[in-house]
């Protein structure tokens, strides 16, 4: 089962907007056993548009197209692959109620003329509608091929893929049919080196299941990959394979497929009893903000502070004046002092802090960029590392928030002093 | 001068790895004024990749491959290319000995035979020499094409890029030749058809100017090209189409190409000479994180509280339990006393709070999810806004940040009751 896109947008051509699309719609089709076999990536132009549609569709039977269904000028898609099926475009009436519905509860008293054409679909089409935001998709099909119109803002684009693309997918491959099925292993706050010496043994007789470790800022993930078999078959396979190599990655693996590491500290915490804060300085909230990212995280987040001036630091975590004087916000003892702080300010059961300096300014020769202290404490103990990151800004600080999470997963699993 | 893309690589299929490449170098072609026409993403497949190469071909004179240079059998490129151009694969003794050299010193005894092949060039072509990996690019030309045939090793990309891609069309380009030239205006909280009526006026006689609207979450940028002119006069009437879009967009305009909202943020902050701190409950941090994402941000953020548990909002931002009983804490009410709870624990200028209900879970019919309630306090006032977003978790935590952030930069532009 090969499916194309067709990527549409200048920004796409201007280096403006990075692609991240294709690759999120590349992972999904592999995950129920399509394959991907060409991206192409056109401006909005209406004759070349249509003639990447046109050889897709002389390639494949499935065509997926992403962007261009906005309601200005510049949006062309939705006229093109009515042209390219040979169709006329119709308001539909249902289409045009939903939208008009959506502006009045946006506050608006009518509807902007421009967004009219949003309610336009070729004839014969169906629709897939868009909760979050105004451009449906559409699957557009006649005999040879199905184009499916989806909108270019990932997230709209994410969940018309999930709840109108897949399925029509899924229901169209033959039972039984030989599919490509994968695992992730998700691990973290070890190296990918130092990973891979642990796992390679149970490895050597991996084939034909295909191994990629996928380092991504402080984590490492392991795909596997085993294409060619029987869904039954290469699920047992994989699942055999996984297991000892979760075994082998204990404590750094948290889980697989799609858990997250804040999903896996959550449960933990929720299995002890046990609630979390938080203090950051130079993370600023990403570490309270990528704990919480899990629903339901408010059963064990208590709150955070981002105590970023020394005076944040004093007043609402109390570290003493003399120890920021005396060692500087960048160090163990601040660290200590904002983890203990933070656990009695907001009465919980663990705390965490991070303190470090994320550049461009700001370093020194004993304290250059990079340099990063973070702390767990626990009911059962504490846990003090000094961290050194290459990188920008923003990927000190992602750096740091992971490496922290790392720390706290390990501690709860109950492994913290492991190296 | 038109330029075509030809991405190589399974990884790129499967999703492993999201095309970066692509981006990076549309926006270095678009800075000497070529112009990308289209990007073609296909997997390691002879058949394929020859497929690729040689539509691009017949669409433009100047293609780029990137990818299928390494040393194992899935990388296919150099053969493939010698084929389209009808040329033999020859080794190249320089190239050869500059190989072997690079193995010695990685502390080789010999190099390993797989990489022989990475020495081997289709007759005539010319070598782009690679100091940072074992893949030299290759320039192959005939009368009616050029092909550059790079790494897809982002860095080693990179670098040949600019080392023998970009002077070989700006050599090629005529002096005051027509070239691409493009702004881009940011504009926060204000929608793409409410923008699109207060420029469309304005943009009636823009052509040939093409004029797109690109949405994101809360944001929409207003991109201007113009293409066909040389550079001084496209700059010219570039500009001054983007002055008097700025001035209709005032105030929801925040600046043009690489400022951020946070930046402009700061540097409004930084001529009032205020400070500013926030308090943030369902947002759980990205509010701080993204203010403090542009450097220098330590000399107007005081700090943050995250106020997830009610236990935290009484604790340390003085919201009366009263007001949390009464009114609940996604309420008018209590986004007040975050406000000016946050401005008073942090001793800061300016104030900012957002509470709302993130879901999945948590809603109710008075209170359903997407209810957000956002505030800014400045020492010349006040302004809270009731919001009710679409979307899932992620995406109602994203738009009430950005709405935030939107609403505190129309107040430090002293328009902040406009709607």
């Amino acid at each position: 089962m090969n499916v194309e896109i067709v990527a549409i947008g200048n920004e796409l051509l201007l280096g403006e907007t990075i692609d991240t699309n294709s690759a999120h719609v590349a992972r999904r089709l592999a995950e129920i056993g399509a394959r991907l076999t060409r991206v192409t990536v056109v401006g909005d132009d209406r004759a070349r548009i249509r003639a990447a549609i046109e050889e897709a569709r002389s390639r494949t039977r499935w065509v997926i197209t992403m962007g261009g269904l906005g309601p200005t000028r510049d949006d062309v898609t939705r006229p093109v692959v009515a042209e390219v099926f040979g169709l006329p475009l119709e308001i539909q009436a249902e289409l045009l109620a939903v939208l008009e519905e959506r502006f009045r509860r946006f506050g608006y008293a009518s509807m902007p003329p421009s967004n009219r054409g949003q309610a336009e679909v070729p004839r014969g089409a169906r629709v897939i509608p868009n909760a979050r935001g105004t451009a449906p998709g559409l699957i557009v099909a006649d005999d040879e091929s199905t184009v499916f119109v989806l909108p270019g803002v990932p997230a709209e684009m994410k969940g018309l893929l999930e709840e109108g693309v897949l399925p029509e997918l899924l229901a169209a491959r033959e039972d039984g049919a030989p599919v490509v099925r994968s695992r992730v292993i998700h691990t973290a706050g070890i190296g990918e080196s130092a990973l891979a010496e642990r796992l390679d043994d149970a490895l050597a007789g991996a084939d034909p299941i295909e191994v990629a470790y996928l380092p991504h800022l402080g984590q490492v993930d392991v795909r596997l990959t085993l294409a060619g078999l029987p869904q039954d078959e290469a699920d047992r396979r994989l699942d055999a394979l996984a297991s000892e190599l979760i075994r082998r990655a204990d404590p750094w693996c948290y889980g697989t497929d799609d858990r997250s590491l804040a999903g896996a500290i959550g449960e933990a915490l929720v299995a002890r009893g046990w609630t979390l804060a938080v203090a950051e300085s130079m993370t600023a909230g990403e570490l309270s903000a990528e704990v919480t990212s899990v629903a339901g995280s408010s059963a064990w987040f208590i709150g955070g502070v981002v105590a970023y001036a020394n005076s944040a630091k004093e007043a609402l975590l109390g570290v003493p004046s003399g120890t920021l004087e005396r060692h500087g916000a960048v160090s163990e003892e601040a660290c200590r002092a904002m983890t203990s702080g933070v656990r009695g300010a907001l009465r919980a059961d663990v705390g965490c802090a991070i303190t470090g300096v994320a550049g461009p300014g700001g370093g020194s020769p004993e304290k250059p960029v990079g340099l990063v202290w973070i702390g767990v404490e626990t009911p059962k103990g504490a846990d003090f590392r000094k961290l050194d990151y290459p990188g920008d800004r923003a990927e000190v600080r992602r750096r740091a928030t992971v490496s922290t999470m790392a720390l706290l997963w390990r501690r709860l699993r109950g492994e913290g002093e492991a190296r």
